[in-house]
């Protein structure tokens, strides 16, 4: 009975890679805004072309399916767009922790071969007292941040901005095996030396389908739909901000990415930007009820996921 | 940089198989019911031992990864069995559209070279007008419905329920290659001679995500959620019920198979197991919306899904 074995997918066969998730969005939400801080910077349409115009970049600077590239930022559009278009290149994105003393970057980047180093000028100082190890590491592209006062001990190669603004609108971004490996993180070390973590490209789609099933279909689900205003607090070198950032870019919701925040500010983007969804450690919750600002936040529309350590409930108050 | 390079899953490669799919109703609501017409079957831990059962008996009946069994049967908890059991065992499950002539079922069975034909007893009529085709079949297989008086033409080898008491409680489904076919389904023909269209374990299961991703989390969503209460009113032949079983089973929710039915006992059904989710054809919804019964029945709670064709706005009412 040989026609049970015919090949399927002789045409296309259709790999769970992360430019895939990027269909949904451009159509069914093209011109839906995506903000950072207090300001829109593009919607999808745009998004999208920022991620070919930084790989057109990042591949004239060097960079290759071969690359290791390492980001150090806050939670910002620019993550979201190293998110996708480092992988996308085929490359691998290292997602740094950089709240972690110098000794753990340091052993991070050089173990897993970094040859690119995306930075924002903010954590410039962390990297210079690491100066040593990166002999291995062939450019250093720079976020330029507020408070730079255009000094470095290091060799800086490029600025993010202006690569995007030399790259070209589109990059021909291949259809990848989906099992190439797509980001790498490095474990907190709190047994011995820090581990590294790969995440293939059929893993984190998997994970950002099962994560919007578990949202609205099951009885764990958290409500998170295409209809939230969506803001990351967990840091997105943590496990890609728990996966939430690739979902809510597939159903193509708005987005706000706050940058550097506290509580204070937090708050503030939660309130002006009527967020809806977001998610964080509960030290972080924690902090913003204790802010005297709560008490004038309509918080009542907010679905927040609190993970990572157990919440004091005594400490949660409705609004 | 050999480090992208990495193979991942030295350990144990998911595969994206059916089986899969039963881990979650396990976990989340082994005690939630399965309803045939207005009668309780079993719980999802029962029906997953039916499962075992038929596999087991089945697999003693001859069949094997090599076989192609078609499927003959209402919309009944056993085909629900027949949807999980034939692929999990690495068989091909053939959905038969009996509404068909019988020039199409005898075209579909020997053109896939069934060795395995499972039959509601109503259906037998039909299969002996076509007695010559069948040659290639190996054994036929009964499922004893209302008005079967024990009398047919053909050679029946084996009855549906004696396999299941006579089988065995556990039953070692293989971790089947995720591009393995699972299914078989003969187009209505309306160009020139049916086509079979293949559907593998791994289609099926990305398009059950898919599914249960868009009915919680897209703009397009229909609400459908574990808290439902679901009843298939599209023949499960035609492309597994659209999908839906397979999602509701994945996520544990109450399930009503109303059998041969009518619209009059479908919106009995609707009344008395308190169906919150159903989809149909348009013209089943414009049938059971004429029936005198519908101003009896508490439509309020009920989404319906209608597709296959347009639906005459002007016969919709509001309930």
């Amino acid at each position: 009975m040989a026609v049970t074995k015919y090949p399927l997918g002789v045409n296309y066969d259709y790999p769970l890679i992360l430019k895939k998730l990027l269909l949904t969005p451009l159509d069914y939400a093209p011109t839906q805004e995506i903000i950072f801080g207090g300001r829109r910077v593009y919607d999808y349409r745009g998004y999208v072309r920022r991620l070919n115009s930084l790989a057109s970049g990042l591949n004239r600077l060097g960079v290759t399916r071969e690359s290791m590239v390492a980001v150090l930022e806050y939670n910002s559009h620019r993550y979201l767009e190293c998110l996708f278009a480092i992988p996308m290149m085929g490359a691998t994105l290292h997602t740094i922790n950089w709240r972690q003393s110098p000794e753990y970057v340091a052993y991070a980047i050089e173990h897993s071969q970094v040859d690119t180093i995306i930075i924002n000028s903010t954590f410039l100082p962390q990297l210079e007292k690491i100066k040593s190890h990166l002999d291995g590491v062939k450019r250093i592209i720079l976020i330029r941040d507020e408070g730079y006062d255009g000094q470095s001990l290091l060799k800086i190669d490029a600025e993010y901005e202006q690569i995007i603004a030399d790259g070209f609108d589109s990059y021909d971004f291949p259809d990848l095996d989906e099992n190439t490996v797509a980001t790498l993180y490095y474990t907190a070390g709190t047994t011995a030396r820090p581990k590294g973590v790969f995440f293939s490209h059929r893993q984190i789609v998997l994970h950002t389908m099962a994560l919007g099933l578990s949202s609205g279909c099951f009885h764990t689900r958290s409500g998170f739909s295409a209809f939230d205003t969506y803001m990351p607090l967990t840091p997105l070198y943590h496990e890609h901000g728990w996966g939430m950032p690739y979902l809510a870019t597939m159903v193509g919701a708005r987005q706000v990415y706050p940058g550097r925040h506290n509580p204070h500010s937090a708050l503030e983007l939660i309130r002006d930007q009527k967020v809806t969804f977001s998610h964080c450690l509960p030290t972080m919750l924690h902090m913003m009820l204790s802010d005297p600002l709560v008490d004038e936040v309509d918080l009542s529309k907010l679905k927040i996921i609190v993970s990572g350590a157990k919440s004091a409930v005594n400490w949660l108050r409705t609004p």
